[in-house]
């Protein structure tokens, strides 16, 4: 069960609500978000919702039969939407395009990126400064320098920063520079990554695991909203399978079936998901009729060039062709 | 290498092709389709393609680097349409759409089915009546005389009927009743019946196996097209994945990838690929954005009664609600 | 549930007992096998059984709760012996041991290979004749003239055959020749194959499918046994994964699980489970320690020159010191 | 390639060999652990090893086909032993026995494992005090406090300590109590993780990724190693794929692959390969005869009331019974 309580409960009515609760054999987590306070109550045994309900303190109370709670649709029909200042959102029945290169390389780079954004339109730019690689040997990224300076050259166009967090010790230092957190597939499970992130008031983009189930999405996202932290995105970006043709599988059914399940933002990432430039446009386009809320995929000056992932990344030709569509796409789809 | 010969070849001058080609130490395999007349070379040593080109009898020789060679479009880079007679097609740029229900019934089901297509503007209609079950004990489809009696109510407003052939022994039975003899997931590698189906003249549409990789869709492919029958159709429609929340995964990568590989039209089935009714819609939609020929999908007067699948079954209502987001999304797919 | 049938039962009584059944709202297979004639009800409501079991004309009753039933160890806890004659047998707590070919090739080869069966004690060889192959070019076997010559050479020797069927239509024409009929993996849910070979009274061996679940492969058995034919093996030989440094991922968990769940024997393939030859020893040996009731693989007299699947296939030195050391292992397995 | 150092390399002749295989356009990674001095040269130039090799400083030198370098087999044949001191060691050619609960859950508890420990001859148990789980709201493991009083208890006896460290703040925090040092299968691709294991001098296990490939396994190993940490063990536990009859399906086809590839010793965890008590001996055995250097599985005093893994968990009566078989079966596998 959800408990959300009243903004001004006093202690002795917080004490009342967890004791009755904890009779019933329900064990309790308080949970305090940037929204709200609420009490999740773990258990098994049946109960007569009004018994509870009418106590002192509390303002509404949900039976939430899905294992995870406060991510589910059960508790919570609407949509959350999530503002990300200067006008910028990632919200249901809207289009967030988030695109950019796999990694930050430098200036140039970087100016070359805004100016396509705004060229386009484009509020949100990823790129990668702290690099998962399967191999040591391989580059991993430009770090925290080049971070910031990617946030210096951002802030003047008020393009958002969307980009990973590998580790805990990255938190703080990422913090002032960063917009959305992205918690990368390899790290979906990383539940110390997660809880400090529940510690903190940005968002968080968490993608689903290389081979992650929808419900283990769901959880890994629970324990940051659980921490205390609302502010929360999902992201698919194609499975393990057995298939070779494609580098991932990506699994449009998760759209709409997490956007039934969750009230949390769902995106796509087309270029993870299938892994072949001239494959990206269909794939994002799919997406966008499945119903994602925002497609986030990669863009570069020259692809050829770019330092990781260059197969599958669009030149700013293709990308500006791309948003166009989606957002005809998107135009279509919003009145079926 | 696929070598198309001339029409008015005559023996000696075959039999000097086929020499000239074993000296290559390739085999040769001789395919006569409705189209026309091959020989098709597998081997590995590199050659000069003029030593055989200018031989007399020959139309136009490719080589041909991938494995499956018939069915590649480094072979033959236009797209193929497959013509059911009374202008219904399946065909690069068109939206082919098949409708009807998991399981023939009986005539009032079959009548209404048609009445739902002819309201809509759909000239395919599914159904089948020799049904692959898991156990022994389910229905298994109401046989060849459903199969009449449907043939009998659908040519009256002719609708073309596509159907599941389970066996060698039913192709003949079904021969004249049938437009497009479907070839199901569990049958994709059941080299007999692919063998069969390569001596007729009706269309053959392939769903891909269960767990059939792209490759081995092609492939199976590949044996109808040297069997002599290039009519032919190939169907996403779900994979095997580890994830359980949907009834199978829906790869719609592989729509993309083999419009890339191969001249064949290529559809997709939502129905199966998802299994989950609410959701067969965006799924449909994602499908044709992603580049599909067609949606074949399960459709039923009143789902919650169907002899099977109903789970994934869409109402009337519902359906022509889909075949109208299809269309229009299809529409503005075209202009892209 | 199961009934077994009094072998005097009268036509009144057996009319009596489908009746009562049919009240209880069970549907009513009939099944005449080689052992005795049940029915099989199937359906959901709860019933006493003392209602029923009383009745003229039954043996025995048993409900199952398993989904299949006659092959289910609910119903026979006893684990089957399958007998193939001349004292050769494959059973719980033995080790079958079938070795030899992918392909039977000729004369020269059969030969080798029986006198390596005899000196090795073998009495079981393996062997196809038809070979479905997933491109159309390949070699597709030597047929039923290899199945003959091969059926006269090893009769002398008592050893028996045991090879791949592919189609109904080659029931008929093999029957003669074989002594166990295999089902290949891309044909466990070939059902029209499953049900003609229900109708036989030859042993019949069900591979896994390429990617079947264990359930599945239960239900294929049940698919031969509820036709008519008790005579059945399990064979797990590797299933589809992500993972490609292994031509399949052998799961040896299903021999535990299987011999749990059916009575049926169950054997494991280790040639195709790891499809690497110098690492199918390790695997045939942790499958008998696994509970295996018995090992098949592929040897050949020169595996180099092996018209197919060399590359997983032992030399005989390699083949014999593999026998010996199962039989070591099987003797340990024993005692535990 | 690899280029071991003389150990009184000076910095003069340190710099030449740096700057000549950056001539060769190969960059260098400086590696120094417990046994040696190294460079790991990466690149894809062919060029004389002879040039290199007589530079002076150089001890020997290998060229390493594989894409990992320093675990590879291709550079060191011989296989690597671990010693936990006490005579206790993990290696090629022994069985490493380590058992021990899912979770250590109290003083009562850790006394009774040990007892067993003792009682059969095993010196190395396993236990988690961080426990990652799916959901933020069960049982997360009694932390530092609870490693510490194992650690009392067990060095008395001399048994060596195996558990999962989660995060890099966790590494000091535990370092003094802990013996073999687990990376978890949701951190198997956590790198910063594994960088700073790669610079601490105690053994690390890695357990092989949910759906982690053999490649990624030895590619984690070598992140380690390259860090400085030649102490490594990889650990098969079981991957993710459709079949949902087994908690995971436990690859055994990874052990022989393994120790052709690596040196390092690799082990088998039946217990979450297969997640099934009763079946988590013939695993067990399996993968003793598949060629593991040793076994780690689970055992409780009571497993119906262990606070996590129960099901899978072994009573110390079958542990007890299955540590003699694993001995035999070890035994019977030597002389193979």
């Amino acid at each position: 069960m959800i408990i959300q309580l009243n903004p001004d409960i006093d202690n002795g009515q917080k004490e009342a609500i967890v004791n009755k609760i904890n009779q019933l054999k329900y064990s309790t987590t308080e949970v305090k978000t940037q929204q709200g306070d609420y009490l999740v109550g773990i258990g098994k045994s049946d109960f007569d919702i009004r018994e509870i309900g009418f106590m002192p303190g509390i303002r509404d109370i949900h039976i939430v039969s899905d294992s995870y709670k406060l991510v589910s649709r059960k508790w919570k029909v609407d949509y959350t939407s999530i503002d990300l200042g200067d006008g910028v959102k990632i919200a249901n029945g809207d289009l967030a395009i988030i695109t950019g290169p796999c990694s930050i390389e430098g200036e140039q780079q970087i100016k070359e990126t805004l100016e396509h954004c705004r060229e386009n339109g484009v509020k949100m730019m990823r790129g990668g400064v702290f690099k998962p690689r399967s191999s040591p040997y391989s580059f991993r990224g430009s770090g925290i320098e080049g971070l910031k300076l990617w946030y210096e050259l951002a802030k003047k166009d008020g393009v958002k920063i969307v980009t990973e967090v590998m580790q805990v010790s990255q938190i703080a230092e990422m913090y002032d520079y960063v917009d959305v957190f992205q918690v990368g597939a390899r790290n979906t499970q990383n539940f110390n990554l997660l809880d400090e992130l529940g510690k903190i008031d940005k968002p968080v983009m968490i993608k689903r695991g290389i081979s992650g189930t929808i419900d283990e999405l769901l959880y890994s996202a629970e324990y940051v909203f659980s921490g205390g932290n609302e502010k929360l995105i999902l992201c698919e970006r194609g499975i393990r399978t057995y298939e070779t043709a494609s580098r991932n599988t990506l699994d449009l059914n998760a759209i709409p079936i997490l956007k039934e399940k969750t009230h949390l933002p769902v995106i796509a990432d087309p270029s993870h998901g299938i892994g072949i430039r001239k494959h990206v446009e269909p794939m994002a386009l799919a997406a966008v009729m499945a119903g994602a809320d925002g497609i986030i995929y990669e863009s570069h000056c020259i692809p050829e060039e770019a330092m990781s992932d260059g197969q599958q990344t669009l030149d700013f030709r293709e990308s500006a062709k791309l948003i166009s569509r989606m957002r005809k796409a998107h135009e279509l789809k919003k009145v079926f």
